[in-house]
């Protein structure tokens, strides 16, 4: 089965909203075993939208489309589809019910426009929407399949989840004869420590005898190496292939999945019922936020003092300011004695510290930014290494962050 | 001028990566006068980025592709250009010169993969690529032009700043006779403490008589109202309108402007020669994170204690072990002293705190989860207020720093 998603917003076209909606549905559609062929993102314009939904129909089983579903006149989308499918909105009593019980304490929302949400394309399946007002809806073209969903985010997430996957499951049980394959399989791991083409020169003899499609995904420092098939090989061939992968690459080896670096130092941290805690300067909390992202972090995260000032390195983190007069804050000793410090005063088995020129301002010239000092303090000691890591701002603390992260996965393997 | 972007990448189109580049490139132009009339993303294959194209030139002026430009096999943007375009690659000096000038201290980089990369279309205008090893290609399509840069979303950036728009821009000026045209002019606001649908029927005379188009754009808690004008009207126009719809919601009115928060937020306290400092539970950091985005940020933001674990409350914080107790870690009284607190241990004018139930986690029932308390300490007295700000963990935080900062922007305002 192949998808095609056309995400639907003038906010798109502007650049006033990043589209994360696309990304989070292309990897349940692949777990789902369904091949994402395009996103395409639209203005809200009746004859965009209708070209878009016609192009679609010519290549693809499935379109789902996000956005164009709330109260106000830009949005188009449901009075757009029901032209284009030929049929006519109808009150629908069990959405309606569902709105009201929503919002029985909002009288503010409770209004006529709201009440325009449990009008309904008469043709359309409507699934109900848990978490908010737009109705789900699903035009059936023939034997393809076209889903509207809202765009707000958290809304798409619980409908994709709750009912379109299940629907679409459901209805390729009964209504097709599955073709004989084994998926869509993606199987990822990341390496560090190599540039991308050097790592391409070393996975040339791989790449000549491999039978799956091999992708490289560099960013932040790290790189992501993905195999993947569509269907043409079995689980027990990929498994072999990625064996023969890692073998390739294991010196430069940073993880076998492509989680995300702060769940793979979570679970180790939690295998060994330790706890961490971060001191940031240049960082300014991003390293904290990373470890604290996910459900369950309080088991082995403490917390951050992020000490962006001078005087809290000093006052909060009791680094003496001789050593900053001596080392400036851009320093081994600073970050050494900020790792020591913010472990000892949360009481915690590991801590990160950074500290770095993320600008030029603050007396720092152009040639000193991307300067970081990255300190690792463990129970078997403390560690310190020295970066230079670009120019630009966010690039500067994003990949901070992760040679934080790879630094402790890595001092966390050969402790274990 | 009309322009598309086609983004080239399997690992979009699997969600493997978020594609931000889009949005970004939409806001640059728009600022030139260039409106992007849809976006495509597809996979790193030569049928579907040759038909991408086909469509794309019936539709636009200006196509701009983003990937598929690295060293390594999976990447063939360059030889699907060169096809399309009828030309071949041939070695560019100049391009060769950069790449070895750029990599003199990385002999891991400088090989004969990184060598493919000074090999370029022989009809396209070569641009160089000040800090990666892809150059720009610009192809001439009878009248219409198309742009292909790397997918790197920092060498995207600088490439598009410093050379692809000024590249437009000359051109346009030599070859178009540009039609009389105001330009395309969004204006935004952004207010807070009503409902989409509840503002909607606030603004129905508005939009009677309003003749720009008006779009709402609601996230976290904050609903941004954007009036646009394709061309057809005067910035005084504009202004004027935009000062009517001022008028109409000036008592949910947060910002005049599409600024993040944090920016107006930074600004203020700037203007009052005023610091802060936040410490937080729920939030993780992402308050602190915000408030030290932006460069030039050490002049009013100075650091942030993470109180994840109850006991950096009670030993960093000096939250009473009582008044925990008493009241729970997710109180009025906890929030109060963790803001006061960390005011007088950072030393600061201003400090937000942060604490709530962000997962049902540690005891937590589902019920709880979502509630969450801030706190702001200011020269006037500590503030405290309790919001409910649903169930999933995401949203809540975000929503909290967005709460966190419209009241910090509320009492700055009052102030003044």
């Amino acid at each position: 089965m192949r998808a095609e998603i056309i995400t639907i917003g003038d906010e798109l076209l502007i650049g006033q909203v990043v589209d994360t909606n696309s990304a989070w549905m292309a990897q349940r559609l692949n777990e789902a075993g369904i091949e994402l062929y395009r996103i395409t993102s639209v203005h809200d314009d009746r004859e965009q939208i209708i070209s878009a939904l016609d192009e679609a129909f010519r290549c693809v089983d499935l379109v789902l489309t996000t956005g164009g579903l709330g109260p106000t006149k830009d949005d188009i989308t449901k009075h757009v589809l029901c032209d284009y499918f030929q049929t006519h909105l109808i009150e629908d009593q069990r959405v309606r019910t569902h709105i009201e019980a929503l919002y029985k304490d909002r009288p503010d929302v409770l209004n006529r426009l709201t009440a325009t949400q449990w009008m309904v394309p008469e043709a359309a399946d409507i699934l109900p929407n848990r978490v908010g007002s737009a109705p789900l809806m699903v035009f059936h073209h023939g034997p393809q399949m076209l889903v509207s969903m809202p765009g707000v985010p958290y809304e798409m997430e619980i409908a994709m989840t709750e009912q379109i996957i299940p629907y679409i499951n459901n209805r390729r049980l009964h209504a097709e004869s599955i073709p004989r394959s084994w998926g869509i399989i993606h199987k990822t791991l990341q390496v560090s420590g190599i540039s991308e083409s050097a790592l391409a020169i070393l996975l040339e003899p791989f790449e000549l005898l491999c039978g799956a499609h091999l992708a490289y995904l560099p960013k932040d420092g790290i790189i992501r190496l993905r195999l993947s098939s569509y269907g043409e090989f079995t689980p027990q061939f990929m498994d072999h292939e990625f064996w023969h992968l890692k073998q390739c690459v294991k010196d430069y080896l940073i993880a076998e999945t492509d989680e995300p670096l702060e769940v793979i130092v979570g679970r180790m941290l939690q295998e060994k019922g330790a706890t961490i805690a971060t001191a940031e300067s240049c960082t300014g909390g991003k390293l904290g936020v990373l470890l604290n992202k996910h459900a369950g972090s309080s088991a082995f995260y403490k917390g951050t003092v992020v000490s962006y000032a001078t005087s809290v390195k000093e006052q909060v983190l009791g680094v003496p300011a001789e050593t900053i007069k001596a080392h400036t804050v851009v320093s081994e000793e600073v970050a050494r004695t900020m790792a020591e410090s913010v472990r000892k005063l949360l009481n915690t088995d590991y801590s990160i510290a950074t500290t770095g020129i993320a600008s030029a301002t603050g007396g720092y010239t152009k040639d000193e930014v991307g300067t970081v000092w990255i300190a690792w303090a463990t129970p078997n000691g403390t560690f310190a290494e020295c970066f230079h890591l670009g120019k630009l701002r966010d690039q500067i603390t994003d990949r901070a962050c992760m040679k934080a992260l790879i630094g402790l996965i890595k001092k966390l393997k050969t402790e274990s």
